[in-house]
């Protein structure tokens, strides 16, 4: 059976789904793998390497040809309508954004896994794409502030007197939220965090960094917006206060499938010293910042906000190289003697599965 | 007696001499000081700000107003001719770059100070602007570097397998160069340096860095230029080698006053894996690296080159926080009662001293 790599259908998207080093995977496992050219070019894996790897130059999308075709954003309407019944995709595919692309998977019988509707389950862990992801993204929130940051990260001790350590708080202490705080305190930044489970104050901790605690009762592991108005309300003066003493904020506070909590409003920004950075990683999903809008700056009187786009397409390389790995991994699962042959019953695979043999699995709201 | 900050007079200037901190350090040695309206713009010290230390909003360049003019980027030649005879100016100031404005001060009997021209003597430290800006572009090189970087800098493993440290080659290690290597390590990248004074072996070490040597006795101290030629080929061949392995190379090697020696030619960038990236500090004085131009991102083959152009101006709290400091403390050198009258008898000040009374002090090439 044949995997594709396709180049990607979006034009912002500078990452690829597979790599030379896992199309050697994939030929290892008895596929073959088709690579439309210049599908690596942004990765920097160029149409020859991939052939060193035993892979074959398609000039055109692999749908139609390739029994599976991989990549990291969904097919396009147009490209789903090639692929033919049980015909394999694996992609970033959030279904109440694309219905009439899941009307024609469903239609043409095809089998469509989406690395967004990943079970969060142990044996799923080398496959999950949304953290690797995010790990980037946490990664990149930090460069992307210190580059727009008038001021140092770290504390400089100079014949000229000292420069003290820039302040960062990270709101959301997932994944991303994390990694932002590894890296920020990498580069020497005194960081405090805040979630609103009180079980990410261990991780933060042991990263260095200050853990933000109410001084409130709550429940554990429920999300901010189904909390109680005194809360929300205590919530909203912590967050206040703490924003007005950092040089940088970076917000990552995400709700699976819903709007992004609006956690800094542009009262708090304007209490910041001026020349501070406030990084929205959650941007595109309505925003933690009101003042934030995917892909742009925006200045709040002498503070610039940057609402992040697709953080991982900024990092193509190694974002490929964890992506890439994650989908060979899930092909692996579902591979045997050459044949991709996924089984439904299996815990991972039936929770990533939306389409199958007509039928849409997954129900949408 | 009256200090005057100018907006700066070149549009991609965006540090500024003085701060309201500094200002309160001058008013307190019984100076006072004008500041011409909008001249902590971009370094987000507003005029509020700085009269609130005490000093006085002026409209226009305080030439012909202030006594003492302190500017980062020398006065233009028309700012010049508004200088009166015993008028002082602080700033940094090529002379070979200036011909015209040097004639302009020696004409007008300006004092002129230039922070380039600073003996390198332990009570020089304080006020040693160089080495501080020199700080903020090593720093700034590694931020760019990573922010052009398709891959990490530091070490991650993850559920998807690990992905190795950036190698690091810093070319130069003075302060920038020393920076560059503390900030990449910082970052957890594996990082090595190349200087041809081996002296500065053991300052590379201790930042956690390797120290490349030539297998070649040669003279300490002396500049890459002056060496045999035995000496340069086996140069050649060592950076040629430790370039082709590294993720990023920060070239920071200049000669004061003379040309940059190139260190990194094409070929060798080609045989960098690619993707790879190249940050030449030493772009403006003729670059260490052939394919780079001053602010322009160069591609060779997959390999991007930027080559740097005033990188503590992209910096512009903390870089001006600690230029004007050093300017701060040069005025105190010179004040006494109030009044700022040099002693050009002072080691410092006679060194660092251009032009006073009509008179040349330096010889000009």
């Amino acid at each position: 059976m044949r995997v594709g790599i396709p180049v990607e259908a979006r034009p912002a998207e500078r990452r690829v789904a597979g790599l030379p080093e896992t199309v050697t995977t994939l030929i290892g496992a008895g596929l073959a793998v088709d690579v439309q050219a210049g599908a690596g070019r942004h990765a920097h894996a160029s149409d020859a390497a991939y052939r060193a790897a035993g892979a074959n130059t398609i000039p055109d999308h692999p749908a139609g040809q390739s029994d599976v075709v991989v990549s990291v954003q969904p097919p396009t309407v147009e490209q789903a309508t090639a692929l033919r019944e049980g015909d394999i995709t694996i992609s970033f595919l959030q279904p109440n954004a694309e219905r009439e692309l899941v009307d024609v998977l469903v239609a043409n019988k095809v089998t469509a896994f989406s690395l967004d509707l990943l079970p969060r389950v142990t044996r799923a862990q080398s496959v999950d794409a949304l953290s690797s992801q995010a790990l980037v993204a946490g990664y990149r929130a930090v460069v992307e502030a210190v580059n727009r940051l008038p001021k140092f990260l770290p504390m400089f001790t100079t014949a000229a007197g000292t420069i003290p350590p820039a302040k960062v708080l990270v709101l959301g202490a997932g994944v991303a939220g994390l990694q932002a705080i590894a890296t920020a305190r990498r580069l020497g930044a005194v960081v405090e965090a805040y979630d609103v489970r009180a079980a990410a104050r261990d991780e933060v901790r042991s990263l260095g960094a200050r853990f933000l605690e109410l001084d409130l009762e709550t429940q554990q592991g429920v999300y901010a917006e189904a909390q109680s108005e005194t809360f929300l309300e205590r919530q909203r003066e912590l967050i206040a206060e703490r924003v007005a003493a950092s040089d940088v904020v970076i917000s990552t506070a995400a709700i699976p499938g819903r709007k992004a909590p609006v956690l800094v409003t542009t009262d708090m920004l304007k209490a910041m010293a001026p020349g501070s950075v406030v990084v929205d990683l959650a941007a595109e999903s309505g925003g933690n910042v009101t003042a934030s809008s995917p892909g742009e700056e925006t200045w709040v009187g002498e503070v610039l906000v940057y609402g992040a786009r697709n953080m991982p397409s900024s990092m193509p390389v190694h974002a490929s190289r964890l992506y890439a790995r994650n989908v060979a991994n899930l092909l692996m699962m579902m591979t045997k003697d050459g044949r991709v042959e996924p089984d439904l019953t299996d815990e991972v695979l039936a929770g990533c599965c939306l389409t199958h043999a007509g039928e849409l699995r997954r129900e949408l709201p």
